[in-house]
């Protein structure tokens, strides 16, 4: 094929050439490929300051990330079928590690997919599209999901942040199928049901599922806080595993309402939810000298931009230091964090603190990272971005 | 209890107040506490220069290490009570995540027990004594074993490369039980039995056991080359979970003869052994154009000393590229090292970069870490060593 050619600034295309797919905009050279002369969502062929092809882009001039390599061969744009192909090696991974179909089918960049999520919930799959090179691919997606999938539902939930950025409308659309208002996940042998509306991102996190699956080994005969639950990935599943007692943490009363729902779904009956700010919640319980077997900690992103770093990691601290507080003599601290600027190092750095703070002996058991479904592409590091320690915390040990 | 008290000179007390629990013999106020006035094994009061009592310590006037930190309260020492009490913490941990008596029971400075190691292989146990110190407690130790296991044989493998910087000979000696002259292990619902006489270190690694675990999730059905193989750890598992085709390179007569039985031992017929260099192995595979579907890299540390940074991860490198050439165009690679100077951080790169050189997709689907009978103590980064990569590779995807 034959692509308009944009062209690099010396040296830009180093980080490209080490494994990156990402061209910044005060990358290229806008002497000879002025960036105005591009539609967004357009491919373009990307070269280097010497000439040298690097392969193909989608291009938006507007966004601050103006190009995404969706191929390393020139000659190879983005086609209805080379977007099937990849669909489908990403489905063969999934289906080759998971045996029912609840898993994050394609995880963007790591998929050699910039700009698209899938999500698949048994036979109803959410698509998500955050760049204009994508969303001219609309129709094909869809095609690819109902041919590779059969799925009965497919929702578009192109309502992320990153649309705007990209001049993107935001929408949601149901555009197959029988109207969903809920979505029903498998994870761990555990199920949940969460409503379409209102939930977060595409409604489930399928990142964790080797952390809570860890959990359940921990659960049996425990009392378990989880803490930010959302729907009760954590604790209904430590609770299916033998927990005596569970109790969910979380700030929105959707959230809290699902806890109970699932619970139920689930056949249990020692699930409590406490509704209200965390770091209140986990104060009040410290103060009611509670303690638990198991605390786990799963909060939202504290270090959302890079300027967030010193507050987010000294939230990061604060919480483990409640959470470490909270335990019995002989407690299980599961601690994680979503934040791709807090390194797997830090976290375990920060407990470490803790830890010496009040006088505990802290071993660290079990280190985890996102599922194999949100595959890493060493080279990008915004493709890591989940982690979770599993900490024995002991008192009066030594 | 009174002890002779050794100071630590100026700051040196920084880096035991954020965890870590060994004092070099630098650090020692000599002027106030020369080490000589001390007997290897004994035990100390240790004092920052402040005078602030920092814990108790077995000292080794000889060793560069001269104090490890038993207690952080300077009035409690080492007594049989105590270690038989940190015995039995470290086996409730071990008995809450494993079903079957198959475990590292005692992982040294991790448990509190600086200088003891204990490796349980159901009724069999082997024990491994590294210090001064806690050779003076050997009595204790063997009888703290038979009353909390019920062993049935306990063996003194006290040969490791410490001992003699420690000043203690090295010898291996069964103080208790029928002569035993096998171990026999259970790992991830697979056996294994390997020759007390000429085995490594206690005769089976069990660090590497979620690793092995998560390796069965991907065997069905594939072929695999399992390098560096031992007695067939990886290899076998794979096999039992559904491998069709296992082969196993060791340079070791006894390691490849071991596999073989390990296999039989197991019913199974699809278990080949390749006896030779790891390294002249790949080439040749290399050359004669053989494919895996799955190749595992779980070498000897590569790089056991500082001064071995370079070139051990040169070959690393060099390693991890021979693997990924062997694999097939939608292959995995596990790629492990225990070596504790290669960061999880650095291995992911040299992996990335071996991608990149031969043009390889590289998707890091999962990173391991040591079981948690080996807990990792953050503070004492001598602790930490165990590192997995489990890569997707992918060619002429992009």
């Amino acid at each position: 094929m034959n692509f308009p050619v944009l062209y690099l600034r010396k040296g830009a295309e180093r980080r490209l050439r080490a494994g990156h797919l990402w061209v910044y905009s005060n990358e290229v050279d806008i002497q000879r490929s002025p960036l105005t002369q591009f539609e967004a969502g357009t491919q373009a062929e990307l070269r280097a300051s010497n000439d040298k092809p690097l392969g193909v882009i989608f291009v938006n001039p507007h966004a601050l990330i103006c190009g995404r390599l969706i191929s390393r061969d020139a000659a190879q744009g983005m086609t209805p079928n080379r977007l099937t192909q990849r669909m489908e090696m990403a489905l063969v991974l999934r289906e080759r590690l998971f045996d029912k179909p609840f898993y994050r089918w394609v995880f963007g960049d790591s998929d050699g997919l910039s700009g698209l999520v899938i999500d698949r919930f048994g036979d109803t799959v959410v698509v998500q599209i955050s760049t204009a090179g994508m969303e001219q691919m609309k129709e094909s997606i869809v095609r690819a999901v109902q041919r590779l999938a059969h799925a009965k539902a497919i929702i578009l939930k192109n309502d992320g942040k990153m649309r705007s950025v990209e001049g993107l409308s935001s929408y949601v659309e149901q555009v197959h199928g029988p109207e969903a208002t809920l979505l029903e996940v498998e994870e761990n042998g555990v199920r949940f049901e969460v409503p379409l509306e209102g939930g977060q991102k595409t409604g489930w996190f399928y990142d964790h599922r080797m952390n809570r699956q860890r959990l359940q080994a921990y659960a049996p005969g425990k009392r378990v806080l989880d803490v930010f639950s959302y729907v009760g990935g954590w604790g209904i599943q430590a609770a299916c595993a033998g927990a005596t007692q569970v109790t969910c943490v979380d700030s929105s009363s959707a959230a809290v309402d699902s806890v109970h729902h699932n619970a139920k779904l689930n056949g249990l009956d020692n699930v409590e939810t406490i509704e209200g700010d965390a770091f209140d919640a986990l104060k009040a319980l410290a103060e009611e000298k509670e303690k638990y077997d198991i605390v786990v900690l799963d909060p939202p992103a504290f270090i959302p931009r890079r300027r967030d770093q010193k507050a987010g990691e000294q939230a990061y601290a604060r919480l483990n230091q409640l959470g470490l507080r909270l335990l019995d003599r002989d407690g299980i601290l599961v601690s994680a964090s979503c934040s791709m600027h807090l390194s797997q190092e830090k976290l375990v750095d920060i407990i470490r603190g803790s830890g010496r703070k009040i006088d505990r002996f802290v071993q660290l058991l079990e280190q985890g990272h996102q599922a194999p479904d949100h595959p890493i592409i060493p080279g990008i590091p915004e493709t890591d971005y989940i982690k979770s320690c599993f900490i024995r915390s002991l008192t009066g040990f030594m």
